[in-house]
C-alpha cells in the first residue's frame, strides 16, 4: 500500500499539482554537482597528475567505506562536527558520511593493527558547510590524501609530504603558490607564554584559524569577546601572528625571551629547523613559508601543520599577491591513531590532503577561456558505410576491430548517411573513418579515410588493424 | 559544552565502562569492508579491464553525487524500495543515498536536456540488504554501468551491451558463463495469455525473479498464496518459464498460438530475433541463452531484459554447471527518462551494470590460493646508504631522482642499516638500489644493485635516471 501511495503521489506530482504545473524539483542536492563528460576530462587529467605523484613517492592505495559507525567520528573534528551528515536511524547501526579521509585511515589503522605504512586514498568526503560552488566549495567533494604512519626518524616524513604539495602544485601549473607551515607546539607554546589558559588552547586555535578569512580586529574580538581571553593576551598573540619567513625567522624565535623559555615551543621550533634543512635539500623553501598565524581548524593535528595556497596577481605594476583559497593541507597527528586503538597504543602518522575541487575549478574556468577543445571519448576509428543495406557488414567489421582491441563507434542507423558519419567524426574529434561498400566488400578492402586531411585509401581488411593503430599512435 | 560532553564521553569510552573494557567497537558498518592494499590491486585490475571495454566501445564517462533529492529516487524501483538508505533529517533537503547508478543517469539526462550520449558511470551504490560478504554481497558496493540513450534503429544499441558484457567476462577469464536474454514485453504478453491480471503484472514479475534462487514451487505458492493468484495461471507460466534456448526457440514461440495472438508478445519475440540476428554478427551466441524464466528486479526496465551468470563445473564427471550467481545485467528502460522531465519527453536507454564485486570475490580467492605475489607498489629504486651519516646525500639523491620522474623510495632514519634496505626491497618487491657512500660521493658515481641478480654495477651520477629508466622498462 505504501508502495502505492508513494507511486500515486508521484504520478500526481509529475501531473502538476493546482497550478499544473510538476511540483518536482529536478536538480541535485544543495551543495553538490553532476560532472559531465567535459568535467570528467579535466578531473581525470587532474587526478593522473595526482596519482602519479603519490605512487612515484611508493605509496600503496587503500579504500574504506563512504559511511562510518557515528561513534568513529565523534570528537575527532573539534568545532566542525556540527557539519556531519548523519544518515537515518533505520533500525541496526547510527552511521555518519565521512567528513575526511583522516580519521577513516585512523581508524582502518587501529582496526587492522598495522603500526607502518605510506597510503594514498582518493575519495568524496561529506560537509554540511554553506556552499560556495562558483569558488570550488562543495558539501560533496574529493579529497586527495597521501599519508605516512610509522615511528620514524623526526621531520623525515613531514618534509617528504611537503616536497609532494609542492611537486603536484607545479606539475599542474596553477600559477605561483605559497605552502604556508607551522607547528602545533609552536602555538600552544605560544598561546602559553602569551598567557592563554590551558584550556582555551584549542577553542582559541579555532580562532586563530580564521586569519586567512577575516581581519585580526575580527580574531580579536571572537577571542576576547565570545571566548573570555584577557585584551593583554590577545594581543600578545596578535604580535606573534604577524611573523612569517623563513629559516632566519626560526632562528630569531629561538632567540625570543619568552618564547625560547617555553618547553613546548623550543621543541617545536627545533623540530621546524630541522625541517627547512631537509626542505632545503629539496631545494623547496622558496615556495615554504613558516607563518605563525597558520593553525587548520581540525583538532587532531600535534605537530608540523601546513596549507597551500595559490597566489593571484591582482595587478602586475602594484606586485600584490592575494591568496585566492586553500588548495592543499595537512600536518602531523600522533594522537589519532591511539584515540581508537582499545589499549591506546599510538601510530604516529603525517599525511597531506590535497583539495581537488578548487583546482579542477580553475582549470574549468581557464579551458573554458582558451577554447580549446577537449575530445571526452577515445575512439580511434568509425566504422561508416557509403550505401544503403550494409549494418550487417558494419556489424561484423566492427565487432572484429573491437575484438583486435581497436577503438570504435559506428551510428545505430540502419542506413545513415556518409555525410551525417563524417559529421560525427568531426564533431567528436574521432581521427579515422573505416569505410566499406560494395566494391570494397568485393575487393576485400576497406576505404580508410584521415578525417583530418580527407585523403583515403584503400586498406586490406587483414591489415586495416594494423594501419589503424600505426595512424592513430603518438 | 556539547564539544566538551562529547569528548569526556569519548574519553570514558576509551577508558571503559564498569567493566574496564572498551564499549567503542572497531569495525565499519555492516555489510561494509576496508580495501587494504592487495585488495586495491586486484580492484584495480578489474576496472582497468572493464574501463577499457567502455572506451574501446566509445563511451564518455559522468559522475554524480552519492545522494539524490529522496524524491528522486520514489517511485523508481518497486518492491526494493525498502532498502534504500535515508539521510537524517538536518534541515534542509530530504536525501537518499543513491541505489543504483540508472535512475541518477536518467535525472542527469533530463535535468540537462540530453537526448544523445553514451557513458558509463563507475562508482557506489548502498542497498540495506542482507548482506552476505563472503559470497560478494555487500551493502555499499560498486557498480560499472554503461549505456546509451537515444533514439535509434531497433536493437543495434542493444546488442552492444550483450557484446560489451561478453567482451569483459572473457577478458577477465572468470571461467566459463552464460548471458540469459528475455524482454518485458515477452513476459508481459506471456502473463496476459496465462490470464493474470494487468494490474498483477510487475509484482508477478518480481516473483518470476526469484527463480534464480528459488525453486518453482515456491515461487508458485508465493504467487497464489501471497499474491492471489489463480492455480491455474501460475501453473501456464510454469511451463513457459522452464523454456530456453537460442533463434530456434524463438522461432518455436513465434508460433505458439497463444503467444503470436499477443501484440506485446509478438513484438517482443521479433526484437528477440533482431537480437539474436546481431549477436550472430558478433559471434557471441555461444554464451547468450534467452531464457523465459529471467524477469529481473526492478520495475523501471521496458524491454530487452539480462543477466550473466557464472557457471561452476560443480563435478568434472557429471559436466552438471551449476549458476554461481550473476555477475552483470541490464536491459531497455524507455520511461525512466520521461518520468523526470517536466513534459514527460521520452529518452529510450539500454544499459548494462557490472557487479564488481562478485568478481572481485573470485579473483581475490582465486589469488590467495595461488600465493601469487602482488606487488602494492611501482616504486623502481630504493635510495639507500651503506654508511652512517649520509641522510643528507639520500635526501639529494632521491629528490634529483623524483624530479626526474623515477618512482623512488627511502627508509625514514637517519642511520638505517644496508641489510634493513635491502630486506625491504625484498619484502616490497623493489627491483633496485641506488646506494651513495662515501667513496662513491667522491667519485661521483651511484652504486646501483639489481635485486634479483645480487649484481652491482658503478653507475655515474649524471646517467643514473637514464640507467634506472632502462632498467625498469618493461
Amino acid at each position: 500500500i505504501a508502495k502505492e501511495v508513494a507511486k500515486l503521489l508521484e504520478m500526481k506530482a509529475q501531473l502538476g499539482g493546482d497550478e499544473g504545473k510538476p511540483k518536482f524539483v529536478l536538480k541535485t542536492p544543495k551543495g553538490t554537482r553532476d560532472y559531465g563528460p567535459k568535467q570528467m576530462a579535466i578531473r581525470e587529467r587532474v587526478f593522473n597528475a595526482i596519482i602519479s605523484c603519490f605512487k612515484r613517492h611508493g605509496a600503496e592505495v587503500i579504500d574504506t567505506p563512504v559511511f562510518e559507525l557515528k561513534e568513529t567520528l565523534t570528537g575527532k573534528y573539534g568545532e566542525d562536527s556540527k557539519l556531519i551528515y548523519d544518515l537515518k536511524d533505520q533500525g541496526g547501526e547510527l552511521l555518519s558520511l565521512r567528513y575526511d579521509l583522516t580519521v577513516p585511515f585512523a581508524r582502518y589503522l587501529a582496526m587492522n593493527k598495522i603500526t607502518n605504512i605510506k597510503r594514498y586514498h582518493i575519495a568524496k568526503v561529506y560537509r554540511r558547510d554553506n556552499p560556495a560552488m562558483t569558488r570550488g566549495r562543495y558539501r560533496e567533494f574529493y579529497q586527495c590524501d597521501f599519508d605516512i604512519a610509522g615511528q620514524f626518524d623526526p621531520m623525515i616524513p613531514d618534509a617528504e609530504c611537503l616536497k609532494i604539495v609542492h611537486e603536484i602544485l607545479s606539475d599542474l601549473q596553477l600559477g605561483d603558490f605559497v605552502v604556508k607551515v607551522n607547528d602545533r607546539c609552536i602555538l600552544d607554546g605560544m598561546f602559553a607564554v602569551c598567557g592563554v589558559p590551558d584550556s582555551k588552547f584549542r577553542t582559541i586555535c579555532s580562532s586563530v584559524d580564521k586569519l586567512d578569512k577575516v581581519p585580526w580586529e575580527e580574531v580579536r574580538s571572537e577571542m576576547v569577546g565570545e571566548k573570555g581571553l584577557s585584551p593583554e593576551a590577545a594581543d600578545r598573540i596578535g604580535e606573534y601572528v604577524q611573523l612569517h619567513g623563513g629559516l632566519d625567522l626560526i632562528e630569531q624565535l629561538l632567540q625570543d625571551p619568552k618564547l625560547s623559555q617555553n618547553k613546548l615551543a623550543k621543541e617545536g621550533l627545533g623540530d621546524m629547523k630541522l625541517l627547512f634543512e631537509y626542505l632545503t635539500l629539496f631545494g623547496i623553501t622558496g615556495k615554504i613559508s613558516f607563518d605563525l598565524s597558520l593553525a587548520r581548524g581540525l583538532d587532531y593535528y600535534t605537530g608540523v601543520i601546513f596549507e597551500a595556497v595559490l597566489l593571484q596577481q591582482e595587478n602586475e605594476h602594484v606586485e600584490e599577491l592575494v591568496g585566492v583559497g586553500s588548495v592543499a593541507g595537512g600536518g602531523r597527528y600522533d594522537g589519532l591513531v591511539g584515540m581508537f586503538d582499545p589499549k591506546g597504543r599510538k601510530v604516529p602518522c603525517v599525511g597531506v590532503s590535497i583539495g581537488i575541487e578548487r583546482i579542477f575549478s580553475i582549470l574549468e574556468q581557464r579551458l573554458e577561456a582558451s577554447e580549446e577543445k577537449i575530445r571526452t571519448t577515445e575512439t580511434q576509428v568509425l566504422v561508416a558505410s557509403a550505401q544503403k543495406k550494409l549494418l550487417e557488414e558494419r556489424l561484423k567489421l566492427i565487432s572484429e576491430l573491437w575484438d583486435a582491441g581497436i577503438k570504435a563507434e559506428m551510428l545505430y542507423k540502419k542506413n545513415p548517411k556518409l555525410l551525417n558519419q563524417l559529421q560525427y567524426c568531426e564533431d567528436t574529434g574521432i581521427p579515422l573513418v573505416a569505410i566499406v561498400g560494395e566494391q570494397e566488400l568485393k575487393d576485400g578492402v576497406v576505404k580508410l579515410r584521415i578525417v583530418a586531411t580527407r585523403e583515403e585509401v584503400n586498406v586490406r581488411r587483414e591489415s586495416l588493424v594494423e594501419e589503424i593503430r600505426t595512424r592513430t599512435s603518438q
